[in-house]
């Protein structure tokens, strides 16, 4: 399968025609703030002055670490199957805030380590039981991340909407993430490295040792595919290949956390212009992630100390999103509502 | 009338049992952020495990000042009541996120200058047509200022529902509000002041020199009701009394901006204790409501560089005050859904 091929948003015409449009409405210029920044890039993404958000959904990839072994997390690995089974039965949090936004619910099986069945509501797209150990092996074979990322292009197919929120569950994946921040920003692994799902400060220490090892055992790996393959997770492939086609498609991807925008630095570096279709949820408090966003040049919607995963950060900003697309539709301007502009 | 009486939410053992429900979540223990401390406080405040938002409502409060004769606003003031026009036609920024998010909205008329008549949908609380200018003398006298007062804690009972967004239309306030912060928090009047609705760097200045020599014309004005009465506005007195008696009342009270924040300034130097019932929506562009925010040990829900007022912040922040209480009320606890805890 082909990469598939995104293109820049930009449009000198139609940027002007969408910054004429917000600052007619009844407000001081720029009074919206993050609102009007996003309600322009959204018009862009969508190539017109009067934006729609339709049926947005967030996917949930979940998939298991080889890495685990190296006890890296606080939990059990099997806490990514368990949880699974909680968002089927409509128990955690990022069903919660999915219903209460309007926002449609996929989970997908990318590669857990357990064998759920068919299952109502599980899209089955597993490519193995869990990855290899990195520390040892790299994590997936190039044949593997290969159909990831087309398994993950293949399920924006599925989608009816114009925005997708990625989410993701997999125990260890915070390990996995801060190898692909440290190989495709250079940040030192140091800066890479947080608490994940709540290790203590030795833990993380033992963490980054883990890490140094990994990379220095891998360090031939070096271009986008080849360290997604060595360092990666099922799920975070298969997320890239999703926000691909996603992007390819002119839909808007909003980003979560610190493994969601990991996933977004493999894919930026295949197509440079995936970022114009980005709409960035919120900042973790996953040490490492506000790095990774000044890295991308990104302002985050929300500061809330979140750093649970799952699309969480997704499902609670796309109330902004939908209040950008809202004011630039529906409030009135100046002239219509007969409002005096500025004396001075 | 009396001032409200608002009693702190303080409850160490409703306390213990919120934090346990909280922890209890399927999630990592305290990875949902600030959306965990707003789940408990909002449980203190209805003094229940339980808590449930019930039809939340924004109230807009208009009025005019005085002050806007010695050109410290790049609006006329006649903008004031055409944007009032505005709110009633459904034109407005505050229209369209309080209908996005569920919540009811309010419009009082606190003393524009201006005969709206008898209007469907405006509450006519008028205790003037605008205050005096406060550069030459005070704002309002005593009498006025109390009547606002008790025709804004009169309001509260006309709500269904335990949350109440503030909200503020009135050209000219910003400058009200930088003389409340600078009396009430002794912040150098340079760091209270700031661009407004779109100063510019000279006109910022101008308004700092009219503020300067205000404050010395009325040096002796030290008590927190003198104050209000000598800088306030109608509806800035209007909204004191509003908060105090919403507090009393156990609801939640969602804080706006910059002037919002001045009125809570007074109504906390009455009433420290309301401060257990305030969220903050948002920390507004506005030079000067950091430092607010600050000196009230207060934590913004958003940061989004919004300087509109009307209460758009507190209809923007809605969803994030559902989503605490959704969290606690619906997500599954480790035990009902079979999740395994920490291991290390």
């Amino acid at each position: 399968m082909p990469i598939p091929s995104v293109e820049p948003t930009v449009n000198a015409a139609l940027s002007t025609l969408l910054e004429a449009a917000i600052n007619n409405k009844t407000k001081p210029p720029g009074s919206l703030g993050e609102l009007e920044s996003l309600a322009h890039r959204i018009g862009l993404i969508q190539r017109t002055v009067h934006p729609r958000i339709v049926a947005p959904a967030v996917i949930v990839f979940a998939g298991d670490h080889g890495i685990t072994a190296e006890n890296v997390s606080p939990y059990p690995q099997s806490v990514t199957w368990q949880m699974v089974e909680n968002f089927l039965a409509d128990g955690a949090a990022i069903n919660v805030f999915a219903r209460q936004n309007g926002c449609a619910l996929h989970v997908v099986d990318a590669g857990v380590n357990h064998d759920f069945g068919i299952r109502d509501g599980l899209l089955d797209r597993k490519i193995g039981r869990g990855t290899r150990n990195f520390a040892q092996q790299p994590a997936m074979s190039h044949d593997e991340c290969m159909l990831a990322i087309e398994r993950g292009a293949a399920l924006v197919g599925r989608l009816d909407g114009n925005v997708i929120g990625f989410g993701e569950m997999g125990i260890g994946n915070t390990t996995a993430a801060a190898a692909l921040m440290h190989k495709m920003t250079g940040a030192p692994l140091s800066q890479c490295v947080g608490a994940g799902a709540g290790l203590s400060a030795d833990g993380v220490a033992h963490k980054l040792q883990v890490l140094e090892r990994a990379v220095a055992l891998h360090e031939h790996a070096s271009e986008a595919i080849d360290v997604l393959t060595t360092f990666g997770g099922y799920e975070i492939a298969m997320m890239v290949g999703a926000m691909l086609a996603a992007a390819e498609k002119h839909m808007v991807l909003m980003i979560d956390g610190f493994i969601v925008t990991s996933a977004l630095l493999v894919a930026a570096k295949l197509q440079p212009a995936i970022l114009d279709y980005c709409v960035f949820s919120h900042c973790s408090d996953e040490r490492g992630h506000r790095l990774m966003l000044a890295h991308l040049g990104a302002r985050p919607l929300l500061q809330l100390g979140l750093r649970l995963g799952e699309g969480s950060g997704c499902a609670l900003a796309l109330p902004l999103v939908h209040a950008a697309v809202n004011f630039l539709n529906r409030m009135a301007t100046f002239e219509s509502a007969q409002v005096s502009g500025k004396e001075r």
